[in-house]
């Protein structure tokens, strides 16, 4: 008998899994077509038309901008692998592309993702692409495409990692930059769904320290949810509201900046947004800030300012608006489904976030 | 003295490092940068404009289709980080992308990438980056934007993964899917630069069952180069080449099928461009098989066949295209520099790739 030459199985690759979960994960990313998606699955790239035929695409652009984010759920991919639930962490990716993106005003058209991970293991990539889907479908977007590369060396057994890709258009007189933020213009602030997507490092540190358990229902934290579920909630996808909103104002410009509150917290997000002359003071007291990030702070021994700098500590997303349109903002959102605060208002500055 | 709260630093990231790196990456991506490239470095999002401005964009789109894909470059960024040299697997990240998108005719517009690693060391994140302009400058795009993340419980001390997204754009009436090609056709083959992006797990499973040393020059593999640095060659980039070879046909559509030959060598991958009643007739004496191919199959002692299956074998680049035109597409490419094979000819089949 011959002797067997060295294969791509024995080093670790399964081919044939790969295309097993190809199959398993075909359906989740159709459930997220609309008639713009061209081509069939397996093709070398995804192909979304752009075009002008009324019927498909309502919304006529005259100087279309396309705007294009990338992002990651960082280590909350961690906090999924412990709790052996893996189709929730597809919608925060989404959730920290889309969010972005319409910050500047843009409508998401289409999404990609990248999984890579020590083994393909079928039912894990087709719960991931699952939770992929749902988020894309509640940002109004396709899933058009997506690779997952079988990494045994670079991943530890069982652990993956997530990179996520959201590319949306803009009419170029309606981009939203900040460079219109001025003095009396009302901060308002959309709640958070949890922790969201940022922070789970330190989150990880602070259950390990203080011998939390993930499997547990700490009444101070959640009557019915574990601590686990509660921190796994998945981040909340503002796109469907905020759009709406903005295109109802179909002349007047009234939000002038906007925010997504990530890594950073309102801090090192809200003065995204702010121009060079002006501050965005916040009072502290304005909004309920939700039992998990006192219930963080408080068993991790965690400074109010290192909470501020990591945690969207209850708001998730921000709006700057005139004045005169902050109680019909406000209303609109509050009628799409948002829980909505007034932060606090824009005062001469130097481009920072106080509080006051 | 009170006692001092947990902060992020103490679980491992470093945010200050960050805005270092992002300082020394600004200056990479500003290099791919055109006049289609809107906004300032740190917004949420990248803008980049598909307007029809005839000064900032030649090529008008009467129905554009966008077209976009995901991929990483597997383990060779292991190769890249036991060499210690990281500034060129970032254009194998574009390349692999770009290369795909050009087989459906689409002119790629702007790129954006994902670093997951330990720790983000600014001169190592710089030198992937770096290598990522390189790789848009070369296939003419904008490296419109990308995230970096810091995951030091996800990734092995000094390791990391990267995934690119690309998005171009192609006239719907020019979508090449495939589903012209014909009995007759020709294929040609454009040489790969070596074993570009593909099947690196495999190799580094030879490289450690031979004993083989990356620092070493093998005489019947390259006379200069070590192993190591013949293995870090990048992926070449055909997107020039091919999109000037199609434009210069303005009416007649000569190409009819084209394939990126990637994981799955010629064999999986000319296949996905073959309609169910054709095959494609390749003769192994058509192309140089480079000697980096013959090393690995004989050092790791790996069978035709599975050789065939995991790596491209010199071939990077497939297309299929009218007899008639055959001579002229290949003088063409070859004037722009690319190194041309006739491997052999559609036959009447069941969409596979058949030796002979």
């Amino acid at each position: 008998m011959a002797k067997k030459g060295m294969t791509y199985a024995d080093a670790g690759v399964d081919i044939e899994a790969g295309d097993r979960m190809v199959d398993l994960i075909k359906r989740h990313m159709q459930r997220s077509y609309g008639p713009r998606v061209l081509g069939k699955h397996g093709a070398f790239a995804g192909m979304f038309r752009l075009d002008y035929n009324e019927r498909l695409f309502k919304r006529n652009y005259t100087d279309p901008v396309l705007v294009s984010c990338a992002d990651g759920v960082g280590t909350k991919v961690l906090m999924a692998i412990e709790m052996g639930v893996h189709d929730t962490v597809g919608q925060d990716l989404v959730a920290m592309n889309v969010n972005d993106m319409i910050v500047q005003g843009a409508e998401p058209l289409f999404f990609l993702d990248y999984i890579g991970t020590s083994k393909c293991d079928p039912k894990w990539m087709a719960d991931i692409v699952k939770g992929v889907a749902d988020g894309c479908q509640l940002a109004g977007c396709a899933l058009l495409g997506g690779e997952t590369a079988e990494m045994p060396d670079v991943y530890g057994d069982g652990e993956y990692d997530l990179a996520g890709f959201a590319v949306g258009v803009v009419e170029l007189k309606k981009i939203i930059d900040g460079t219109r933020v001025e003095r009396g213009d009302v901060i308002l602030g959309l709640a958070s769904s949890g922790v969201h997507s940022n922070g789970y490092t330190l989150v990880r540190r602070i259950v390990t320290a203080a011998k939390l358990k993930l499997d547990t229902v700490y009444p101070e934290l959640d009557t019915d949810r574990t601590l686990g579920r509660v921190l796994l909630e998945p981040t909340r996808i503002y796109v469907k509201p905020v759009m709406q909103m903005l295109r109802s104002y179909k002349v007047k410009k009234v939000v002038s900046g906007m925010a997504h509150i990530t890594g950073g917290g309102i801090v090192g997000n809200l003065n995204r947004a702010l121009p060079d002359d002006c501050n965005a003071k916040i009072s502290r007291d304005a909004w309920d800030v939700p039992p998990v990030f006192d219930f963080l702070a408080t068993r991790g021994n965690v400074d109010q300012d290192e909470m501020d700098r990591v945690f969207n500590c209850g708001i998730g997303y921000t709006l700057i608006v005139r004045p005169d349109f902050a109680e019909s903002v406000k209303r609109q959102l509050e009628k799409a489904g948002e829980t909505i605060y007034t932060l606090g208002k824009v005062t001469a500055g130097s481009g920072k976030v106080t509080w006051g």
